[in-house]
């Protein structure tokens, strides 16, 4: 029997924690943390209501799974996010050594990719997981954004 | 009148709490953020204390200047770091459009000048003030981790 626990599976999890960013006005980014196929760590994008430039989801995970792990490494875990994570996001990904990264849509401008920030060399990089989802989530949202 | 709100004047105020990172066993990293001459966000490195890489001087600072002004932009104000910024800190440096990072010593190896790391475009760099002091409190804060 195939395992129900795939990239897949987890990343639908983080679109549903973007469909929350969304229904508050954030710029609709979600992420989850797995360890074992089992989630530690949720969270959203929460800039606008914390005021806060560093309140991206990841940053929030990246915390989060540490308070749950108990230490500051996230070796074994993986990171499921809508997005491209950007410069601050990969800068705390490397310091975290997370074992692995799934991220669905491309932020060409100001993804992590483009602008060549280094991740932990043990750290392994999945993209285009639900990819369209988390496009037209994005679309959606700016599309939205603009009629107000 | 010459004005005592010189750069080595603000990153003093900067060392001071790279000394109380020093004495909580936290690589002794200090930061502070200055608005019209005004302190309104002081920090030092606590990732050990809240097992949290993200707890980095720079990344608290800004989080709590933008609790300050009230709005996550940090336009105007001058962020004042012992060290070199690292990838992660100058990330959230650059969504934070602050106007100007005076730094103390280069961080060679993880510094954002060395990886290339983006800042906005309108942020103003300046490095090398109080270098020698911040480099020191460093050497010393390994030297003495050695012989634990």
């Amino acid at each position: 029997m195939e395992s129900p626990f795939t990239d897949e599976y987890f990343m639908k999890k983080a679109l549903q924690e973007a469909e929350m960013a969304f229904e508050q006005g954030e710029i609709p980014v979600g992420a989850v943390i797995v360890i074992d196929n089992k989630v530690i760590a949720r969270s959203y994008n929460l800039t606008e209501m914390l005021n806060d430039v560093t309140a991206h989801a990841e940053m929030q995970a990246i915390t989060s799974a540490a308070n749950y792990i108990g230490g500051k490494y996230l070796k074994g875990c993986t990171l499921y996010v809508t997005l491209e994570p950007c410069q601050m996001c990969a800068g705390a990904l490397y310091w975290s050594q997370i074992s692995k990264i799934v991220f669905g849509a491309r932020d060409e401008q100001r993804g992590f990719m483009t602008l060549g920030t280094q991740l932990h060399p043990k750290t392994e990089v999945k993209f285009g997981v639900l990819a369209k989802e988390a496009s037209e989530l994005m679309i959606r949202f700016f599309a939205q954004r603009r009629k107000k």
